[in-house]
């Protein structure tokens, strides 16, 4: 199972997920000259941010926004990024937050655990509906070790308008949506424990975490909302359990370390391997508190 | 305003929108023979799909799921179609689906309303806050002539997951976030009364289909759901104001109607130009009643 390997590399080399998604404006105007388009700098920004973070980060996450923002040559760089991490024996979570049902769910899942596009997990939304809406990965995540992130709750301020909406038995949706997935996750645990079926949950609204993470306790998380988005080591605490459980995303505060105060006289990739190095030992730290 | 350039399209060809979800297996034999890829294939069905339609279909939806699934090459078959409909001088709304915040949804914006995967309309689902999830395609709106559909109620049965969940006040979801959306669409309304921010619902479930539609008067419709997934004619008539405000897509229904007992005997272009006259005709039948 998928959610194995990724327990591992967490046990390994700490819960830091390196999210690429990377602006054309992070990469340095020196990098820039060697390419002939945008996608090629990028692809060759990401390269550089992968070859030297891969033995202190668990995986990447990389933004398919960004890549579709730069049309045909994007999806080429995102196809090829993707490709890269695999080489390098790391984990690629593609964010792609599709939420579909039926057959253009089946699209979804095939585009994106197959051909050009292949990633290790995806992250899902199942505003329609979850049985709709995740059907056609389940068999992927059996058949073809791949694994889900869905959305539950995010870290984002207008996570109230509808998230936090409580039900006739003052229950918030965002409960209601872990209570279904955990029921559906719980048919597909791996030796470690956990779920290839995992969650969303950011970091940032945690007056709750113990006890939404006790509800949904068979998920694996992907936990946003670290560094830029205002989370701190000691926010993620409450959603890892024993020590793992969980991968912590960070996208600026590691692929634009190098414009940062403490990583300014740094390379570029040698700033993001002292930034995932320093955001590793702090989430360590945190647990060993 | 794009909702007035769709008003008129559905004053003079009707309610008709061919959905291009345009997989392989939909194209004859004999077309995918003249051509070296499936995405070539794919992109001359189109064509001709909408050389046979566009006087008598109001817009397009393309659901870029079917793309996606064959890669880079897929994506290039997107971008052209897309191009080839604004050719025609017809609509194009991107069936996208997609819902992010902040950069990242900005990106999204960037990334079908401009630059090769540009489109006149885009699907979003704001699960994740109206205001954090819509914000960066407003600007789009005022000044670069585009439109968007929330997801509000969808057509399928697992829409009763959470999008049916009551609240306190016995209000389900789906009515929570059609106010919250209406009340953000009342500031983009065209000459023709609606307004660039439109909303998605199902024809399928329609209990209560009058009172939504009247909580969301302002709201452009896409409605699906029509033909294969089940709805008729009838179905539609619950959300259509004085015959106008809502178009109804149909993708299999008319793309694939060369398949159907009705049109068999037709080439497949002229078998979906006879379809969607057909559901032109039966639309404007059920309203005239």
């Amino acid at each position: 199972m998928i959610v194995d390997q990724l327990f591992q590399a967490v046990e390994n080399q700490g819960h830091v997920c390196v999210g690429l998604d990377t602006d054309l404006s992070y990469v340095p105007d020196e990098l820039k000259e060697g390419y002939a388009t945008h996608g090629e700098s990028i692809l060759a920004f990401n390269k550089a941010i992968i070859d030297a973070t891969y033995d202190v980060a668990a995986c990447y996450k990389v933004q398919v926004a960004y890549y579709e923002a730069l049309g045909i040559e994007g999806m080429t760089a995102y196809r090829d990024t993707l490709a890269y991490i695999h080489k390098k024996k790391s984990l690629r979570i593609c964010d792609i937050k599709r939420g579909d049902i039926q057959q253009t769910a089946a699209m979804y899942a095939k585009a994106h655990f197959e051909g050009d596009f292949e990633g290790d997990w995806v992250t899902l939304n199942a505003y329609m509906g979850v049985q709709d809406s995740l059907e056609p990965f389940l068999q992927y995540i059996q058949e073809k070790n791949k694994g889900i992130f869905v959305l539950i709750r995010t870290s984002n301020k207008g996570a109230l308008d509808f998230q936090y909406i409580k039900d006739g038995q003052d229950r918030p949706l965002y409960e209601e949506v872990g209570r279904q997935l955990e029921a559906l996750s719980r048919e597909y645990i791996g030796t470690c424990g956990y779920s290839s079926i995992g969650g969303v949950v950011g970091c940032t609204n945690n007056e709750k975490g113990a006890l939404l993470r006790n509800k949904i306790k068979h998920m694996f998380l992907l936990i946003p909302g670290y560094g830029a988005q205002g989370g701190g080591a000691r926010d993620v605490v409450p959603y890892l359990i024993n020590g793992n459980g969980g991968v912590v995303n960070s996208s600026r505060g590691i692929i634009q370390a190098h414009k940062s105060e403490s990583f300014k006289h740094l390379a570029f990739d040698q700033a993001a391997r002292m930034a995932a190095i320093k955001m590793r030992d702090e989430i360590w730290g945190a647990l060993s508190r």
